[in-house]
């Protein structure tokens, strides 16, 4: 049986008022991780699918151009988050005018995401559509695939790169700062450092949908808690100038789509580590519980 | 560099109004084919994704099972038309209430049309949208991908099943006759004849735009023409009972979606050919044209 996964984006606040997620869960999955294992031919496939639209993942003034690199870049951090060297990317486009400017500058964000990372944009469908929706599937192969079970007590909670990219983005958008908004907004995804941790990271996940919810996955699936230091969070020097003090640390921990890879790291693999040059020590791995400082981190998610 | 693919559903109309498919052409594909081919591991894995939706793809009456079925057959179709074994299917679903029965009948549909090809659904994501929509990726491997380029002047043209299965199941939602129309909106992606097939056809395609489409595409990247009878055309009965002798032949012509294996095959093969027990031969490769009974065939799709 292939370890499988159908996971919501976007819907833990929906899905948690259904019982759709548990009877997903019960007849496809057997487990939870950021994408569909098939072994095959001594190694694994690692497959992803992303579905983005209009309303709900692209800002008022975000260029064609970051559209198509997010889009794309959403399944190849997943892809990232397993420890897999991406064989390429699938892009379904749908649009309600499909002007030739818009779907070529969407489709060139997404062949600079996919080249930004040494992958292709290998094919697609392009149809008319009510809304901008884009659904890229990404595939990859991974010897050891990084799971989101597998950490143990003791161990490291680490991160990388800097939080609050997505939401200092979405600030910068509604002050019509949008060069710099997309800048933010193309996030790379951790696909080297990904790969790079494969045999080191006992667990890893992909900031998806906040920090807070992001350790609560990470908790369930393994089976333990998270001790996390909030004076640790590494967050993006922008959050400083877009928010106070108070408002950036609830955007850093529950504002969503970080895309920065989460993971656990045995403690004596910590100072000899050159596996991944950008990350940071967050917390640590206990028995059970996800406590902030000594709190518990409810598992909630930001409201955007 | 990857033979690729970015193949517009539905889209034959707007397409020729715009330079997309060109851009895409020639900035993604340098062939086109049902579905991308990555070669790997001394075999190739076959990708393809296809976006359906409420508007353009679900005619009223039909049943969330029927959907989740279709939705996940037309890409296994594309697979079959490669010859490729499927490894898997993952399935994107945005719809706008998500109510429970409604997606676990999607859901239901899906799998059980991955169960009917021996494959499985292994994983998806599930949004909320503004309009019912579905994007299926399948996945597979073939040792000897059949491409679309491949026939030669004098071998057969051939085609699979029987032709008018999605006119004729519209013809009934209309009418209200839903059970009857499920059964054949349902239809059986022909995976084992397109495994079958492979080291035996020439070159092939599935019919998901109508049959004088396909004939255009499969001449055009092979460089060859088709002379075509149609009093051989095989279809349905049931498209005597709905339509009358001319628009049943404009139906079965150029009415799209019927999801058979259009393929070319050496005259030498047919005779003691077992590979496929239900295939039509339907007219023969020639040098170049598409004809009809002598006439030109024109490059449309039906109206629907």
């Amino acid at each position: 049986m292939y370890p499988t996964h159908l996971r919501p984006r976007f819907g833990s606040v929906f899905m948690r008022e259904t019982k759709i997620l548990e009877i997903i869960r019960n007849r496809i999955s057997s487990a939870g991780d950021d994408a569909a294992i098939i072994p095959f031919h001594n190694s694994h496939l690692i497959l992803t699918t992303d579905m983005l639209h209009r309303t709900s993942d692209f800002p008022a003034g975000v260029s064609p151009f970051a559209i198509g690199w997010r889009s794309v870049a959403v399944s190849l951090s997943d892809l990232a988050a397993m420890g897999a060297t991406p064989l390429g990317v699938l892009l379904a486009l749908g649009d309600p005018k499909l002007e030739e400017g818009f779907v070529t500058g969407v489709l060139e964000g997404a062949m600079a995401c996919c080249e930004s990372v040494e992958t292709r944009l290998i094919g697609g469908d392009i149809d008319r559509h009510q809304e901008l929706t884009l659904v890229s599937t990404g595939i990859g192969e991974a010897k050891q695939p990084i799971r989101r079970a597998g950490a143990h007590t003791g161990e490291f909670v680490c991160v990388t790169g800097e939080l609050g990219r997505t939401q200092a983005a979405l600030a910068l958008y509604v002050r019509g700062e949008t060069k710099q908004a997309d800048t933010l907004f193309q996030f790379s995804p951790r696909v080297d450092w990904g790969r790079n941790l494969a045999g080191i990271a006992t667990s890893m996940i992909d900031i998806s949908d906040g920090l807070a919810h992001s350790l609560h996955l990470l908790a369930k699936e393994g089976s333990v808690g998270f001790a996390i230091d909030e004076k640790r969070l590494p967050f993006l020097s922008e959050m400083d100038q877009l928010f106070l003090p108070l408002e950036r640390s609830e955007r850093i921990i529950f504002g969503g789509e970080d895309y920065e890879l989460l993971f656990t790291l045995p403690q004596h693999l910590l100072r000899n580590d050159n596996s991944c040059p950008c990350y940071t020590v967050i917390g640590q791995v206990t028995e059970t519980e996800v406590l902030l400082d000594g709190r518990k981190l409810p598992d909630k998610g930001y409201e955007h």
